[in-house]
């Protein structure tokens, strides 16, 4: 066991089912006590068809009481490395997509300026353009990015901010550093055959789902962490 | 059988588990088709905590398909008496709750101008507000109205436009005459214990729950009819 | 509003998504900080067929997100009158059903030793006997007892501790008083004909569902405090 | 406890969700050894939207396990009174409808034979028509029947046999006396207002659920007794 | 974007979750306005055990609201390519075993007729046979069969037309070539071990789950297409 | 067909959804008349967070229903070689999970005395240890174990008996030879780094779900029959 006070609830001791609901049963903290701030992002104000992301944060935190501490092969804690502790919901307003998006923005400002750094449960895409703004607004950022669609859409209804533009949106204002994005598994079906025109016109490596399974996960990693630098 | 020739799908020859998933079973028309408009308003941007309901006229449309045509004790059939067919969708956008409700508007101010009285299944409650734009923009009218909640708070979250507030800004803006509006069943817990005021102060009759079950059904509607005119 | 802290979140302000997952979105505190104390019991080992009450307290949590503030009929604000916090969940073993209950016996000696008033939230009936032996171990109490079971059996598998036999050991105890006993709504079938013999020979009341539908809530109710005193 | 070999397992010894899923935890036997044969019929294809109700004899079984011995009033158990057991499911054929009815009347005729009372657990109404064909061979019935619908109608689909009109098949086949039938709780919306004429042609009585509320059980009862006889 | 009006509705105008449901959101139509006839058959009249698929067309409809226009690797649009439209159900009789096949088979015969290809969603496996009845009259056609079963049992419960025989049926009625059928990833247990001896007698190719991992898909579908033709 | 007796009820005489719910619709019989006995232990008080288990036989039961006769590669019918039935469940007190151990041991002495092989559905994996107490208490036995946690633990909450500490008491107790124990596929996260110490220390072969991918299945039970001999 390590010296670091921020340890889950010993499941040996109080069941998985009692206690407080937080991130993976640790302490609830200020970010400026730990290394890595656990936050929820309870938004889904970007989604175009099917909402209920918004309760993600919660119950991410019901489901995540089943985490352990030691990996199975590796025999390490994170637990043991680094300080972790809940820090609590983003805040937001339901009814005001503009409003959350700032609210968001200064609250990941405030952890950066804490020193933590910040592991997030959302929560709808858009959740990531806030994000961004906070950590990388002096300087664009690279990205490795998991996901079956590219985001970089430009808009929906009229709207340039909604699930399928963060990507975007986050290269054009500069936050992002398109040579040092990988997307690693597209595989959805798109609305438009020039959906990809965007992410590729600025350098955005796609790899697809085919491609992953093709290669197998080593090369591809390999070829995503050079990407990212 | 009526002449009428807007009649559902006969159960007898196809089957309710067949067919177009239409409310009640209805044809398609446009709105200067019939006497009664079936509606659907797929809209829960106005919404603070649980959302769903855009998914509600889809959902409502599929159960309708058990909706017989003649009533037990009556043995009045309405599709007899009138012409009614699911005349779809109004329009939304679910990033833009402002054009949403002009689109909602737009939508029943055709409905009103083709002649037929709309019928509609949402949807949040702020659809109310739109419909009421469209169908009261020349006279106020008055409003039965069955609900757990009196929906006349001020605002939530900073937004005079949301799920609680449709019928206090249906008043400022001259759709309703308060003297004419009757709230039946109100039961719901309140955030202030001043959240009747504008009603009451408006002259809204609120009928709890409680005053609904001591004096009956009938006695209710009685009155409520008395101040609906 | 009150000047009393313990207040729920705003749901105007947080929404009910969001936040952390207490009893009524209350705050976190120790029972000597305030009136009441809300408190869970994640235990259900004294079940002889359908576990699952163990979960209980996190999921009552999460729904009484919805509780609001006001009651609608008499304008009170339970929050105003007295200052309330979730003060978390009573310690159990879930191997170990004796245990368990001299865990939740003794959490329950402090809250009393704190001077709050427990508002609790299982699990299982059997919690009501470790309840009463840190409530009443100076004097027997009185009980109001809402169930469909009277929960007086002696025993199942050869248990005497289990959810079924609750109240007949706090009688054999001293902690309740039978005289001062009553049980109401009582429906349930049961195993034996004589399982109300106990309740019946050591005078406590048992008011079958049918008499309270025959006599009404008023009525039942004014007996019940007579009883209890 | 009784002399009567034919209990439900002890619930204090073997637990709720152990031992064979008998209906109501009672023992297997043959027709002829019992006062009261539990029986389960399998059958949904006289179903017109949707089935499942083949699989209701098996699923009645198991919630069933959770039906206690005594009733709380009376303080009578009915398994003290006779000899109770399941007798197994009535046989059917999934891909026949006619052959169902011929194969399901057949058992129903040997239970008959054997002497015992059968209490059967469906299966779609028209379930009803081949268990009188054996009961009422010699001589039509009376009926009591609760519901939302009358199952008089004369077809669906060309079909007049489905679970919509085994009461009216009964009568034309001489099972039911209809002066002796009565229908109690009629609620269900009616596809044509011609439903109820040849109930009320044939003389059978039906009290629709707004009579039934507004008369009191008791009153319905008595009459409905003196109908049946 | 083509010229080809029959198009999904545009999800970036109109919300997955609105307008009518169709298959793929596409336009409703008649079979001989388009290339491809999209169609359902809520028939699962020939399931020998669990029932549903009859529900299935219209819950498929709803959930294909989710289709989008382009594949991801390819940039190929099939809604570009051909016209293709929901062309509703196929009449059934849900008590009427024959003449469902039969009403199934002329529905089909008459999109033949207008020189439409039909993409069907069923409904039980047995509606492979009328189809085929309509579409292969005049000539046995090939197959291409992907599939846990090979469905070519001669009978169950002594009927020959039930969702485990459809292939053998065709193969007697002359609508199958089977030199020319591959049936691809069988792998159901089966009730005898001479299931598979009709097809081995007739020259139809198995190929079971176990020889598709092993040679993996490209191998087996240039095997595939070669038999097919 | 076999001359074995023991068969499952034909599916396509009896409908998989009628008949007792037995393991694989297999006949009820004593240990003594049949080489493998299929056997349920209700039994889940050794389990430290999500109870249920003691569903498990019943509902995997009526699951059962679906299994055939035959496996579609090999032509071969288990139930031809071995005569098979349900023996029920083995009994268990559900508040006393030292009693339980006891009774389910006692019930598998009779199973070996009487000469059947047990197979069994659990319950949670604690039911190991009393499994191999009655059939491994002459001389320790080797163990095949697929499970993604190894269950070797000491103790949880103080208590030596739960579900993650069979296998561990079954080496201490000399009913396990561990040079002879494969534990296959082990993935799961493990709360303290020497979770592992216990097996390696005693011999127990550990594969994780990493080697077993790597390697194969076929090289894996290559080595884990060289192991357990």
């Amino acid at each position: 066991m390590s010296d670091n006070d921020f340890q889950p609830l010993d499941s040996g001791k109080v069941p998985r089912f009692a206690g407080p609901s937080t991130f993976m049963r640790l302490p609830s903290a200020q970010a400026s006590e730990v290394d890595v701030a656990l936050i929820g992002i309870p938004f889904d104000s970007g989604t175009t068809n099917r909402t209920g992301a918004r309760h993600g944060p919660r119950e991410i935190r019901n489901q995540s009481s089943l985490v352990r501490r030691v990996h199975h092969v590796t025999g390490v804690s994170p637990f043991d490395i680094v300080r972790a502790a809940d820090c609590g919901d983003a805040p937001v307003n339901p009814l005001n997509l503009d409003e959350s998006l700032e609210l968001i923005r200064g609250f990941f400002a405030d952890v950066r300026q804490a020193g933590a750094m910040p592991l997030t449960a959302g929560g709808d895409h858009l959740i990531s353009l806030p994000i961004l703004r906070a950590l990388a607004k002096d300087a664009p950022v690279g990205l490795m990015h998991f996901d079956a669609h590219s985001d970089t859409y430009d808009a929906f209804f009229g709207s340039r901010y909604n699930h399928g533009t963060p990507f975007r949106r986050a290269v054009e204002e500069g936050l992002l550093d398109p040579q040092r994005v990988v997307q690693i598994g597209i595989r959805g079906a798109i609305s438009d055959a020039s959906n990809y025109d965007f992410a590729r016109a600025n350098g955005i490596r796609i790899i697809f789902i085919e491609e992953f399974v093709d290669r197998g996960a080593d090369a591809v990693m390999d070829e995503a962490c050079a990407i990212v630098g």
